[in-house]
């Protein structure tokens, strides 16, 4: 049964290493296109500031809930794996 | 029958490792251009904030849905995975 | 029979990954392009956001159409596996 | 016997994420830049909005269609794959 | 014989996943293209949509054909596969 | 003599995905940038479209052929492999 | 000495995909970017279309010839393999 | 038992390395995007440069989160890898 | 002696794939970018267009030279290769 | 015991190639991209350049703490690789 | 000794494929790109079609010699193969 | 031991491979984008070049850091590899 | 000791057709980059041909010094590969 | 203990390989887009050519030092592989 557990807990480790490695390359790259528009649009209107970086911090929670969510689930699969509940 | 059951849930944690890593990549991106347009609209004509806004997260929670969804079959998989029914 | 149950079980698993992620990724960046221009289109015309709201969502329906089709065909593989039919 | 029809069906199960998975990352990017121009269109000429919604409505079919008979041959291959009628 | 009959229909399962599917995220993506540009089209100069429409069809019918072709060709591989022929 | 016929057989089945496969993706991507310019060029210029639409039809008939081309390779290969012939 | 055969002709089936392939791909892109051009030229001047017509033509040529000198090696492999000469 | 000890933890360090490796990709690219927007806001409006600064760090942070979440669980994997707490 | 020629001969059918393969592609790219360019100039000077074409000429055979060097390498490959004449 | 260590410790070689490998890519990128917009910044407004290099040193020192970071993780690998840890 | 002179040239085909595929993908696009500009230039300014031509065969001659000389070194590989010479 | 040892320095040595490989293609790109932004500010404000150069140093300066770090890092791989302190 | 040296040729060769085709490609593509610019300044101010001829012959050096650098490199290796060294 | 040297030996060149050849491909780019700006702004403005140029060789000087010392490091690994010393 060992061994049978510890194929399963290996390649969970490259599905998490999937999981959060594409995720964070998403979320960085996500917030930079955005953010540089936020700064561009707080350049040319800077009575907008304060209203433009609660919307901006609106879009990076967005970002990240993406991300965050499959750290999440990477987490659920490295503390809990449920994938092993069926070899018993 | 462990040897079957650990073969698909191996090859499972993968399939989930896919599906999770590249909508994670594509929701980040995705909201990233999307919210890009809507600072730059904020910035433009700032009495349109709110109602841009509202539209913004409808949009948000769009692509999200794409994601989430792809989240709640990866959960499927991991906790009662019926690829394992037929090996009984 | 066990084992060739097993067998293509497996590999199914990778197409379902294969499947949902690539439509996730593709949803999620395809509706954040339709929503970009949405945005910018209601912030250069604000007296026409309800209309082209409507149409937001007939193309953000279609877009996850094709998502969804993916994800319904990928319940079917992970439920009622009909290539498993033939192994009797 | 057994083995050679799970060894096509196990193959099989990859072609069909093949051919669902890209055609769905197709499909949704092509209604997103379609769709997005739609948009773009509707905002400039707003009078000309249900006209243009129908070319759209057209496209979408178009473009949908590509992807729908992907998932048709693909539901042949899983519920009657025609590969295994020489394995007798 | 049996043995060569499989191995030979499972690589042209993977074969016309290839096929179909390269060939489904090809026509998706140029009928997005071409659609983008009629829809513009037809937004510039409405007194022309009838006429830009009945050329657009004319294209989608070109691209589709290329795509028809290969889901023609993959349905002969998967009906009467002419590469088993030599196996006797 | 069989198991070589089909080593053959199999390999050649995955050379004909790629020559449709990647030949099908052109010819579509080839035909939606060439389309897309034709009817750019018909809005602008509604009294040249006839005379456009020839030149179009001439167009997507060198792009097709480059496709045909390899169509028509892959069913030689498939009816009458004459990679088969030094097998005796 | 058929192991041998029929070693170096499946590779070859796949060296002919490549080629074929890639050929094919190009082509019809190169066809398609090239023709778009035309199609420009020709719409913002219509008194020169036959002239540049027989350019179009000469390009053309030049493009298949580079995909159709793939073609005819490729045909040299499959029909009379001057790889196998060595194995005798 | 030490077997499959070292097997999970030999792909847990792969898994570690993708995410840190495409993390830290994702991060240098954002901040360098989103930085130079920064740089060329701050050139046009110079009395706005603190004001921006603060809003660019505030960005730095929301990139650089993304990519220190994964750099915290890769310590976890690293440290007390929770996938090796079923093989016991 | 037989299984080392071919050995070599069929590593060397995939080399001859990858130099026709890559060769075709970037002239097909090649003349279609450089043809491209050479449509748009005779359309804007047509009284040039002869002068042009000569040098279009030249310029596709400089092209198509880097093509069929690499095709008269693949050619002597595939008739006489060099590779073989240390195996004696 | 010496065996599972050796295939720890290799595979740590090939994570922390991909963590600084990728790292040392993004961080070049980034601080290109950034710096040239520095540079451009500079030449147009020459009496803000201490200022702005002030921010540019600031940003650079972001990006890189991203893939200082890495090479951190990256040499505990190295020399203290918490992965041993269970092998004893 | 056969065997070890196989395997090294088995593997130079290979090498050989990829050093002339590569240099003809680059050569060919290359004076592509550079041979656009030349008939851009040519066109705006007839009178330097000369002076120009002889620029342009310089540059193509440039282009080119990073390839013939890839060429070359393939051409020793293929007939009197360096790496050859330890096997004795 | 000696086979433990060889394994790791093996996979070491593609590890500093990608290390150095990927850092000095990013190095090389960076500057390259960078410098090409100084030579044109250079061009356009000759009575800065001076300024500007000092800054386009120290740029250079950060983006050579990222790699030399990586190349240090790799060098202590090369001749301490800290890898091996565990194989005793 | 042949057996130890026909591998490290072996896998030598591939590495030298690393070095040179990436070399060669990234060459004939820098040239080609370099040299389009020059045609069209050369076309924009033909009083400058002559002086921007040096400079760009200058560049073409440099770049292709980057190349040759990486065939002397491979020279090396073909005719005393200094990996060799060791196995005596 | 020669197996092991040769394993090592032999896994180097392919990282040599990636170093050189990725680092080549890099400085070649690297130096064609900065050179690029170079002729550029040469041909804008005359009178600063020779300031221009040693400017430009500054830069060409920047990249092939990170392309340099790869190679150096490269030479390292061939005539005196550090990674060698363990095996004794």
């Amino acid at each position: 049964m060992q061994a049978f557990l510890a194929n399963i807990q290996g390649l969970t480790a490259i599905g998490i290493g999937l999981i959060i490695g594409l995720g964070a390359l998403g979320a960085c790259l996500g917030i930079g296109i955005m953010g540089g528009k936020f700064i561009e649009g707080a350049a040319r209107q800077p009575e907008l500031i304060n209203e433009l970086q609660t919307k901006m911090f609106l879009l990076a929670g967005l970002i990240d809930a993406a991300f965050l969510i499959g750290v999440g689930v990477a987490m659920l699969f490295a503390f809990a794996n449920p994938l092993l509940a069926v070899i018993k």
